[in-house]
Formats: structure tokens, sequence, C-alpha cells
């Protein structure tokens, strides 16, 4: 645990739910199926409805003052309007944090709302109270068992998102959850009104239990703040950084969103190369690059990419991207060809990298990466191939679902449980081969989505492996460290 | 059916494989495995393996000539020293095509093969017998029950598919598929050592079943006959070209893979433009063009997007996306905001462009699209809902389902069935909607892979709209679509 002052707020040992609906469809109502459904103890959450005596079986209070407990953290699920009453009842009854789901205040544009906005904060912190939000979806702490969605894992791991918008925290979570990647902790701070962006890099510099910081911005209200603390947060922890509205269009999307000023491209790309932090121009790019800051891929040190595994059509388009990121694909040396040609047969493969050839086993595909790897020729593997399967040509069929099997019979618990113990196995296999040949291995996944393609991304995060889902993405993440690296050049080493 | 003197090959009535392998996990044993699969008539298939008299159930013949009934087609799956052998049965049988899975042939780089390849086809064509191949999967025709993949559908479509790669085919029929793509038919011609690329451009410009054609080529062997058939195809029909080996790793890894020279950038870009072909530079655009041109994306006349569907984090970045491919993003003309206002609340929304509001129902979905697009400010509308579901706010936990949903309870046949027509009535109404408000709608998925977001991207494309995985990807398709039309300004229309 961190001695942060806001490290209680990631903490809260008791949540009241405020103006939680009675009708289980209703917006709002999904905060506390959320925290049911990932078993959030029920003995310290309180639902608030004046009007309800008991909403989805659970017991309901009719104001906060009511609750026979204390109340660390509020999340309001109220309309604007009645945001005074409810600062009026946490005031009273003393509670740490509150978090306003509640939308339509300052970000509305009309003067009166952002004078509501403004009156709370100041009175909430008066009394000592933090704020997350308006119109945000807060907190997800699996350690705490905190969330905002049933849907996440309530595994910890060493990724802190701060994100302004909900959604897109959400679909980052989404997103790389099926990679391997687990969270220490995220949160949406929607319109910022009292806790900022630059409040929560300082803290995620500070957390012990974060090693990565991954964030999503729209507005720059307090530039300076939010430079200083970038500066700090990314001298001591990779810190990447995905803005919104840096076009005219998306300027004004987050200006009625989030009531953010976005600020200009070039100041943003300015605070970002003098911190040293990572700036990332998508959300594909923000997952990839979190997936390789968190795996191996981070240690990449050249552009000498070798590619393992076909097929023939494959290996040519895969080299025309790789040429495009401006890596290289250099020829495997003379003497690992006429090596690996002792035991690969000549008809439908190829010994030249990129490598076309099912190794037959394990320990084939061990001797294969040995001989071209010890050559010194390459800098980074990228591998089809997780070592639990050897590839397979087109057609073959195997493990290759069609677009609808719904029809198929499922695979029991002990099926199940044998192919996942076959993939970790294989990941590992792989691992140790990375630790062996001392170069990073990244798994592409070819069209691989779907239960078993997760399973095969999970697996190998696990063993350290990143898993990207094209040759694209993983080639070009590995010029975004490249580059991103060469700019961090006399900023101190964070890895 | 055509009457182009190839159209037989692409109907043979009976099909011998030719060294079919008796165990079934063995390379080559996939051929007869997914013609059973797919359900080809099996008095009409003859396995030759001179080593078996039975393999899974099915007779097998010592020699093709022992074959009691006429044979059109030969599928070789036998090692390449064996094709003399093969060469001399096929014309003693008096066969009318050859498909040569086999490979170690010309590719291989080395002069014996060459000439042993060489001097097949001279053979063969003496014969009047035309082959594809060597080194490549053959053909999928569903109307005839062709297929080189168990898992590819057998319902025929209005795409023809002619790939060098048979890997590529397969990966272009597996990721069309769940988007609602259906197939005249596809060939993968490897080596094309006999019938090469401009054969089969010049039927695919006289197939009466055949409406859009899209390529992946590596070699340009016969330039000039490429250029002049390409040109043909492209004066009569949508014509997609994806050429790989552009780079210098990429045309080596060509090289390896079907002996092909990979020809400059510059000339194939030129004869691209001459001819009024549809250059992509990816699968993934490759995939996005067919599905645009397949569908009402194709006539988008303008860069004005309306993107209909948040929610704000979204809205944000899909804005900076739109702005990043030069199309606009208009706002709201004042009146349409005016009136939107009148029954979509505050909080939580926008109704300037990009929209994001969740319709209460269909009748209010329609309504909003009449008020923004009657106001003739738009081009095009991105929509992220089917029009069968409103969207839905992160976290609600509509329709989405997690990472890891083995655990769940499988619906029965009747909820499937049932779910599936809601889907399907969505996508008409979308369709109907479209027919009046004029202008082309693209569906954009958000985050969606799996059995329910291929189900809505069928449904879509069976309505006649285009189903995209990303803003992204959408907005390029119609920066695209509108730069082609502009090259080929002064060539015959199409559509």
């Amino acid at each position: 645990m961190s001695t942060h002052p806001l490290d209680p707020i990631f903490h809260p040992r008791t949540v009241a739910l405020f103006g939680v609906p009675s009708k289980s469809e209703a917006w709002g109502a999904q905060f506390h199926r959320a925290l049911v459904d990932s078993g959030y103890d029920k003995s310290r959450m309180f639902l608030i409805n004046p009007k309800a005596d008991e909403i989805d079986g659970l017991p309901c209070y009719h104001s906060l003052t009511e609750v026979p407990d204390t109340v660390d953290h509020v999340i309001s699920l109220v309309p604007a309007r009645v945001v005074p009453e409810l600062v009026d009842q946490c005031v009273a009854k003393g509670v740490r944090s509150l978090h306003l789901f509640t939308a339509g205040l300052a970000e509305t544009g009309d003067p009166e709302m952002a004078k509501v906005e403004r009156d709370a904060i100041a009175k909430l912190r008066a009394a000592g109270i933090r704020t997350i939000g308006p119109n945000c979806l807060g907190l997800y702490v699996p350690a705490s068992g905190m969330t905002f969605s049933g849907e996440f894992p309530m595994e910890s791991g060493n990724v802190m998102l701060i994100s302004q918008s909900g959604a897109n925290a959400g679909e980052i979570v989404r997103s790389l959850t099926p990679r391997g990647v687990r969270f220490s902790k995220a949160v949406s701070f929607g319109n910022g009104a009292d806790l900022k962006a630059h409040d929560f890099f300082d803290y995620a510099a500070a957390d012990p239990d974060t090693e990565v910081v991954v964030s999503y911005l729209e507005g720059v209200s307090h530039g300076r703040e939010l430079f200083e603390a970038l500066k700090r947060c990314a001298a001591v922890k990779p810190t990447i950084i995905l803005k919104g509205g840096l076009s005219g269009a998306g300027a004004r999307a987050a200006s009625s969103h989030t009531g953010s000023l976005a600020g200009s491209r070039a100041v943003f790309e300015a605070a970002c190369r003098q911190s040293g932090a990572i700036r990332v121009d998508s959300m594909e790019e923000l997952q990839d690059l979190t997936v390789a800051i968190a795996t191996s891929a981070r240690t990449v040190g050249g552009r000498r990419v070798l590619l393992f595994g076909g097929p023939g059509g494959f290996a040519v388009l895969s080299s025309d991207i790789i040429a495009g990121q401006e890596l290289e694909l250099p020829e495997t040396p003379a003497k690992a060809k006429q090596e690996l040609r002792e035991f690969i047969p000549v008809a439908g493969t190829s010994v030249n990298n990129p490598i076309d050839a099912n190794a037959r086993d394990r320990e084939q595909m061990q001797k294969m990466f040995h001989i071209l790897c010890d050559s010194g020729a390459y800098d980074v593997v990228f591998s089809t191939s997780l070592g639990s399967d050897q590839g397979g040509g087109p057609g073959r069929g195997r493990g290759r679902r069609g677009p609808t099997d719904e029809a198929e019979t499922r695979p029991t618990p002990e099926e199940l449980e044998a192919e996942h113990e076959r993939v970790r196995e294989g990941a590992r296999i792989l691992a140790n081969l990375q630790g062996e040949i001392g170069i990073p291995i990244l798994y592409v996944q070819r069209g691989g989505f779907g239960d078993g393609a997760n399973r095969q991304a999970s697996a190998a995060y696990a063993a350290g492996i990143g898993t990207f889902p094209s040759v694209a993405r993983a080639a070009h993440t590995v010029r975004q460290l490249i580059e991103w690296r060469a700019r961090r050049e006399g900023l101190q080493t964070i890895f």
C-alpha cells in the first residue's frame, strides 16, 4: 500500500450508491450490479433511494445519514439538479470521497450548471472530501473489489489506467484483458472538477502496485501542473499517453464531452518529448505499447527482425509490412541455411528469413531457433507459433474454427483444462527459448479472435511474452519503441 | 453459366485426388476431407493411391486409368518427383484439367526441378489439358461443390477471388465470410506455370456470376498480358488488387514462395491507375474495399460524414480519426440541433455531430436520422447501431460478452433464431432508412468479434449495408473510394 494521500480513495472499506434506480435496466443501475456480479461484500455496500426499501434483494436507505456504518466512498447516480442535496448529505455524513457519475454539469456549456459544479466542489473540498468526476465512470480497483463493470477481471496487475472518458477506460480494459494485461487500478475522471490528471499521475508515480502507467486525456485545463506531474511520473515509470481532440473536429467533440479545452498538438507533443512519456495516436497503439512495455518486447535492441512462421503468401506480405515500418529482415546467414536444410525438406518451405517451415515437434523448433538466432543476425523474433502448435498450413483445419460454430459440441471441463495446460506449457517453452537466445520474442496471432486466441495471449503474457494481432501491429510497435528510446536519450533509464 | 473456354474447369463433374495419403493427418489429406465435409457427392470423387484399397471408407484406385468413369479434374497431392508419372496418367485418361498442389518445382530455384515443371506443362498442353499451379490450393467454387477447406461456406456469391497464394486466398475467404461476403469462385494458382493471372482476369470479366473481382498477386511473369487483361476486366467490373513483394524483402520472399519476379512498384501503380483497378496495400484494405464495393458504401458521393453513436470518448477519438483521413464532420445544422433537443435530454449526450445519444426505440432512431440527414449537410453516415439495438453505454453490460464466456449457458436454437431474426429485422430497418435519406450508411462495429458480431455483419450485408470493424477502417475506406473515383475520371463508369 502506498502512503500517498490519495491512496485511501482507491481502497474504500464501505461504498454507498446514492440515487440507485429501482429498475435494473435504468441508467445508473449498472454500478451496484457490477459490484454484486464481481463479488463485492454486500455488507460493505449501501444503496440510497428515498423511495425504495429494497432493490434487487438488498436493503435500501432513504438518505446517506441513515446508513448505520461509516461511508468511505459515495457513487452518485442522481441527476445534476440533485447534486446540492447530495453534497449536503456527504458533508453531514463525513464521507471521504465522492464519485459523480452524474452528468449534465459544466460540460453542457450552460453557465448555471457550471456554477452548480463549482459550488459543489468548493463545499466538498472545504469539508475535506475529494471528488472524482463529474461525468465519468470512476474506480476500478481489483484489490479493493471496486469496479464499474461486471465483466472486468478481479485479479490485480501492474498497469494503472488514468482516463478522462469512461467509455475509453472500458474499451482499454476490455481490449487488454484478453491479451493478458491486468490492472493495479483504473480511474475515469470525466470533467475533472476536483481531482485532475496531474493528481493521478503523481499518485501513479508513487504507487508501489503500479509499474506501467497508461492514460487517455482530452482536456489540459491545468497545463503546467500536468506537464510537471507527467515529468515526475515518466521519469520513474513507463507512461503511455493517448490524447483525444487534437483535430478541429475532435476538439469540438471533446468540448461537448467533458467540457475540455483540448489544447494544441504541438504543445502536447513537446510535453511528451520533454517528459519522456510515450505518445500514441490511437487506441490500437495504446493497447500494443502497453502489452510491449509490460513484456519482453520492451527490451528490443535493434531493427533486425526474424519472422518465424509461414505460409508463403503471408511471409511475402509480412515482409512488405516489416520493410514499410523501416525494420530489416536480414537474410538467413549461409551457414544457418545449410544447417536448417539438413532437416527441413525443400518442397513448400523457405529457410531464408522469413522462415516458412513447420517444425515437426518442440525439439525441432528449439533447434531451429538456436541455429537462426545464435548467428547474431537478429535483434527480435516475430513468431507465429506459440510453441504449443507448429502452425499448420491453410486448409489443414487444425484448431481453427469456422465463422459460426454454435452447433459444435462443447469440450468438457477436463478437455478444456488439458488444452489450457498445453497452451501454458507452449508459452513457457517459448519463454525459456527466449532466455536462451537472448533476444525478445513477440507472438503474432494470425487472424485469431475468440476464446482460443485469448487463452494463448494470456498464457504468453504470463510467461512474459507479448501477443500482437498482426505482423503490422507488432512491427509498428517495435518501431515506436525504438524511436521512443532514441527520443528519451539523456533522460533517466527506466528499463 | 459462362461460355468462356475456361468455364468447364470451374465446374468439373468428376474429380480425382491423385496420391491422396492414407493417413488423415498427412499433408494433402485435407483436400478429400474438405470435399467430404462440404457435402461433395462421393460418387463423383475418386481417390488414387497405388498402395491403398480404401481410405476413410472411400474406395481407392491404384491409378487414374483404373477409374470406372470419365475424370474431369485431377488434384495432385504427390511429391514433385512423381509429376512425370502423373502427367502420363492424365494424358492417358484424357482428363480436362489438373491442379498441382504439388510443390518443390520451379519455385525452389533448382534448374532441374524447373525443367520437370516445364516439360510437364508442355506435355499437358499438347494433350489439351490445362493446369492450375503448381504449388497452390486450387479451386473453391461453391456452385460445383469444389473447395479446399471444409470451413468455407457452400453458398454462392458475386465476388471472384484470384490469388497466387493459397494461404492468402484462405485468409481472404475466412475474413470476408463473417462480414457477409460470398464468392462466385476462388482460384489459387501458385507458380502459374500454365494458367496465369491474365487468364483468370479475362475469365472473371466474362463470368456472369461475378460482379466484383478481388485479387492477390506476387509475380508479373507476363506483364503486358496482365496489364491488358486487367484493363479489360476493370473496364467492366470493379477489380481490387493487392500486390505482394513490392519491398525488397517482400520480393525476396515472393521469389522463394512462388518463384515470382515481383516487378517494380512504379510500374504496378501505373498499371492500376491506367486500367482503373483499385490498388490496395494490405489485407485489411482488400477486405474493406471488397465489402464497400459490394454494398451501398460504393455510392458514397462526398467527404461529409455524420457519425451516429457515442459514447463521448469514442466520439472524440473518432473525430480525430475521421479528420486524419481528410474527411469532414460538419456540425449539426442549428435547426436540426433544436429539433433534436426537443426529445434528447441534455445530460450525457451530444446532438452536435458526432451524435452521442441513444435513441429510445426504432421510431426515435428513424426520426433522428431524418432530422440530421434531410438537412443535406452529410454525404455518408457511420452508424454504430444496426437498428436492432440502441447502443448502450459502457458498463451497461447489454449484449457484450466477457473475454471468456465458456461457462455461460448456451441459448436454445429457438432463442438463437429469435435473436437472428431481431438482428435481420434491425438491418432491414436501417436499409429502409438508408433508402429514405438517400445517402449510404456504413455500419461500424465497436470492438465486436465473435458470433454475435458476425451475425450482425452478415445481416447488414444481406440488406446491402457494409460492416466495418472500426471507424478508422470505415473512414479510410471512404477516402480510398473517393480517391479511386477521382483517379478513374475519363474511364467508363461501372457503378
